[in-house]
């Protein structure tokens, strides 16, 4: 924080604790009657202090506005962003005639547009040219499934509610945002004390429902809306319930995830592979989560869609033919290690990351890169993208890696893609559920011999001796891990006979020599049968094209200088039209070439508008570039016409027939603008924009 | 019915009858233990009834397997298609590995790409040829939106319970199975009695609760399963009901379909569209009804993709601009009026099914129009689409005209898309509801004259006479409607006075002539409010795709004529995969033309894959077929390969590098396969295909 700032700061809390005493002494006043030009005076002197206090803000303002990483400024350039996707219909608040529903949002015309693209182009960077097999399953799924993935015991947030109304709150964000205004705002609290609250924000999601119920009462954090006390933390689990069927007895959930879909079909799609590992099966879907208390806008919904790739692969060969592709890229990775010793963020050449083991297999680094070159391909600065690994204690148990693609938005660093080496958890999980072996076979090319441990319980000897016991005795022999096997036969050999704990009867039993035969055999094997791990990058793709359209917005003057205009710079690929199509003025020719050219736009498969309205050039202009239209052609005669590209506004003129396969060309990446640029005569734009 | 099936039909009946009074004989000498000999000759008696019935059995089969209209023939058919369906993943039985969920199924990766392919037609068809503006919207939908559609009220079936075991049915189902049982298979009923049932059959849609409880009893129908009784009916209302957020008060729904999501935009898309009608807009997405007990496989499922249009356009021009484009397309019509006097559908000219007011207006006829080239362009067989009108008990009251196009398949004449004229009444439902007017202007280019009534209450006069009531009667008498005031108004001239009843007094009050002055007025109008009508295309995806799939199948003998071999003749723009690529034999020059060739596909963007695998090439053509893969490419040289079409199996020979253009434009629909095969030299297939 700048000095000024942190000096504004300081005397705007000072203001208003002034304002709020004065306010405190005008109310004594009135309620004890006092004359009338004393509660004037104290009134007076409360406007003065309000004044103030607005003066104050304002130099705040003027002070952060230099400032990009102020919180100040961050809001004020997200508004900026939210205003126009709001106003242009790239989202609408859903069900907004009705008041709406927290967390849940529409996409309108063009952000429909935009999440088609994405999605095209996630299906060509990823499906097509992976060769993976996309499969398509249903959002309701029965409760046997989910309980088997764990979701329906552990997929939980912890939640308090207000006592007198029952409003609920999430547990965690009451602590975070008392922890985060109390060392932001509160000037009074000593460095020890703003020490601990930066300790309880960094270990805030490793806290049990006890800690945090405690920490709450130590604090005493009330309701925020009513200042009424609040329950203890209990968990509340986030997936929206359903029963399947009329009879009510068939529990189901909206999926919170599409992976399950995928880990139940194992068997069917390692077949269909030709039994061959590795491969990779994806599922772009909706997942549900019925968030406690949504917040972070377009950040946090309750409904989304995702894109899951399941990536199977051998557990002893984690290696990637198409690993040296990605090995030569270098950009912002965040290790563990660099977290825990306070570091930031560096540039590392992911070949790199893996030799040295930073990242654990080639499999997740290349993955690691593809995600890399996606997002950057799709406009995502690749300064304010990077790859954190996730800390030992944010890890599930049986995981062996995980990265996650922050993108940096108004909001900080936002998960958008999660890329975790998930072992063989999944698969085993379902399988113990299902009872369905979903596993893969290694044929040996030649039979290799393996050391087996036989144990033969002789039960003849042992009926005479333990009658009706017999069959517990042999089971719990028959269950000797290999060392208990071992230890008993070397007793045996030496000592004849040996005391025996058998749990099913709860009680030590006499082992002799001619009970039990154990040895070693060899055996040749066929095949390895095994768990395949999964290796899976999971990409939230409303993030993704949120801190997309962060990333893309600017703004800039008129040419008048008298307003500010909205420009989205996407990349064609992206740009949910490409091409719009202006006759200069009104006029029955120059609408019939603007015709021609859509025409020939259509027939190039380039999404266009003909704009014919009488508005100012100008206007138009500042319109489409405000949906992010990187290509305008005018039609201001017969012949030729001009092609303006959005962020330099350079305009070329083309001949009419030449207008649409120029765009084409670079829309679709063959050429560049600087090549038409080199190529075609520049245009003037003159007196034409305002 | 051909006359040999009918009397084979009626001897299977007879000889069922004689195998089950045999069998009661046989349990009867059983249980009184009669001698051995002679429930011996008993059972040897009831074994040769058994033979004798599975060769009538075998002679049936015989007799209708010339007949494709047979429901045996029908039956083997379908079970061809969805075997071949299910053993290439087409689609999967949703989380099969825990013995499934009725009506929830997985498309796998061909079935995936079929989908993918056919929304990607659908939107070009019709989202970009029309600009019609694309949304996006939750599943998850709050219960006052449904509560306006009249989905909470009314979205229902009627159901019976088996009151032993809980287990529920759809009513009607149980009375159309007993109808079609009794018809078909009991030939000892009367013609007068074979007439009911089909009047029932006939009237099934319109039965009440009651009226389909009393005929459930009249027939003595029991639960399927058990023969136990069933309860009365009641409706189940089919939505899958959920909870939004953590309090359990905000009752929410996964949508029954997706249009209300476009209903309730209306304001902000007329905004978007420059406040102009008329104009559409579409969703693509999943919606869900909770069937009762699913049936009919694939038809009639839990899950499913809707694609729908909704086209806003003043009721009093529904005129389209580009009708002219379809009004000479000819093909199936059922019209009410043919299906109420017994006749079939038959070839119509849609131009003049419009101008003779078969179809309500143009805009409906044009959908009607673009929906036939959309099915026909995906290879649904025009002689087995027809478009069928709905029958006056069928629609809504508010719908204006409502047409289906019904796909003929194995289970019969299917619904597939819905092309409803609605009227006004959605906008209308949430108006009311929300109290926001979803309502569109038009400017009228002068000033329009109208006569208005002014009701003018004077307030002074009324307020002398009736003191502390007089709001009451102000508010009562400007209430009155247009009549009532016109009759007060000469009442008053003529008597100078009248009686009045004011219901929030609950009496008549005495108006006298100085009390309200009522007058009619002339006015300027500038402009004309009403709410537009809607006409709404409903697309159900998931069975025109299982439809095209029953449409695209047939088997023919392999060359040996060991074996029959299936066949999908999907076109290039359906087909999962367009080409294949096989080097004849393992070789490594052969593989490497085939990377090349690969590659050059690759970049063409022509979906494909490369089978290197050591089977027969005849095999491995076999297996594409079965696909639905158009083009096999064979190396078999490293020069040219051969490109073999699926259906004809005809090849030709081609450069290496000729080979994905070749394919690329023949896929792309700019030349045709005759073309390719008049360009090129031919390749006689030799002994290659097997």
């Amino acid at each position: 924080m700048a000095t000024s700032e942190y000096s504004l700061r300081r005397a705007l809390v000072e203001k208003q604790s002034s304002i709020e005493s004065q306010g405190n002494a005008v109310r004594a006043l009135k309620a004890s009657n006092a004359v009338k030009a004393d509660v004037d005076e104290a009134i007076e002197k409360l406007n003065a202090l309000k004044l103030e206090k607005s003066s104050i803000e304002k130099q705040l303002q003027a002070a952060v506005s230099g400032n990009p990483d102020s919180s100040v400024n961050k809001e004020a350039f997200r508004q900026a962003v939210v205003n126009t996707l709001e106003r242009r219909l790239f989202f609408i608040p859903s069900f907004k005639i009705y008041r709406g529903v927290a967390g849940l949002y529409d996409y309108g015309p063009p952000g429909c547009a935009v999440k088609s693209n994405v999605l095209a182009f996630w299906r060509q960077h990823f499906v097509l040219e992976e060769n993976m097999l996309e499969v398509d399953c249903p959002c309701v799924t029965p409760e046997v499934v989910l309980k088997a993935s764990g979701h329906v015991d552990k997929f939980t947030d912890l939640m308090v509610k207000d006592e007198k109304t029952g409003t609920c709150y999430r547990a965690d964000h009451l602590l975070k945002d008392f922890c985060n205004e109390k060392i932001q705002k509160d000037l009074s609290i000593s460095a020890e004390k703003a020490a601990e609250l930066k300790h309880v924000l960094a270990v805030l999601d490793d806290l049990s429902a006890e800690e945090l119920g405690a920490k709450i009462k130590e604090y005493g954090i009330t309701a925020p809306d009513t200042k009424n006390p609040l329950s203890d933390p209990y968990p509340f689990n986030l997936m929206f319930q359903t029963s399947i069927g009329p009879s009510g007895l068939s529990p189901g959930y909206m999926r919170p995830e599409t992976a399950q879909g995928i880990f139940v079909n194992f068997k069917d799609l390692y077949y269909y592979n030709g039994n061959k590992l590795p491969f990779a099966a994806a599922q772009i879907g909706q997942a549900f989560r019925n968030e406690i208390s949504p917040r972070q806008g377009l950040l946090r919904v309750r409904e989304f869609t995702l894109a899951e790739i399941e990536h199977f692969v051998d557990p002893d060969d984690k290696s990637h033919p198409k690993y040296s592709e990605v090995a030569d890229l270098e950009f912002l990775m965040f290790p563990r290690e660099q977290q825990v010793s306070g570091q930031s963020a560096k540039k590392i050449r992911l070949g790199e990351a893996v030799s040295k083991g930073i990242v654990n297999n080639e499999t997740l680094g290349y993955f690691i890169g593809r995600v890399y070159l996606f997002l950057t391909h799709l406009g995502i600065d690749k300064d304010r993208l990077r790859f954190r690994q996730h800390l030992a204690n944010e890890m599930a148990h049986y995981a062996a890696d995980c990265w996650d693609a922050e993108i940096e938005s108004s909001y900080g660093w936002i998960e958008c893609v999660g890329i975790a080496d998930r072992s063989a958890y999944d698969l085993r999980a379902h399988t113990d559920k299902s009872g369905v072996p979903l596993v893969a076979h290694e044929k040996f090319s030649e039979p290799k011999e393996v050391e087996e441990l036989v144990i033969a319980p002789v039960k003849k000897e042992l009926g005479l001796s333990f009658k009706g016991n017999q069959k517990k005795v042999v089971e719990a022999l028959e269950a000797m891990n290999e060392k208990e096997a071992l230890d008993m036969k070397s007793s045996l050999e030496t000592k004849g006979e040996v005391e025996f704990y058998v749990c099913t009867l709860g009680e030590n039993v006499t082992i002799k020599k001619s009970m039990v035969s154990i040895s070693k055999e060899k055996k040749k094997e066929h095949q390895r049968i095994f768990t395949p791990s999964v290796i899976e990058p999971s990409f939230g793709i409303g993030r993704i094209i949120y801190c997309l359209y962060e990333h893309s917005f600017y703004m800039r003057s008129s040419k008048a200088g008298d307003e500010q205009q909205n420009v989205f710079r996407f990349p064609p690929l992206v740009a949910p039209i490409k091409c719009t199509v202006f006759p200069l003025v009104q006029n029955q020719q120059y609408e019939d070439v603007a015709k021609i050219i859509s025409k020939s736009l259509t027939a190039a498969g380039i999404s266009h508008k003909i704009d014919i309205t009488g508005t100012s050039i100008g206007k138009r202009y500042a319109r489409t570039d405000e949906l992010g239209v990187p290509f305008a052609i005018t039609v201001d005669s017969t012949s030729s016409v001009t092609i303006r590209e959005r962020d330099s506004k350079d305009q070329i003129r083309v001949n009419v027939e030449e207008a649409a396969s120029v765009v084409k060309s670079v829309t679709d990446g063959h050429t560049t603008w600087a090549d038409a640029w080199a190529n075609f005569p520049h245009h003037s734009s003159g007196s034409v924009e305002d």
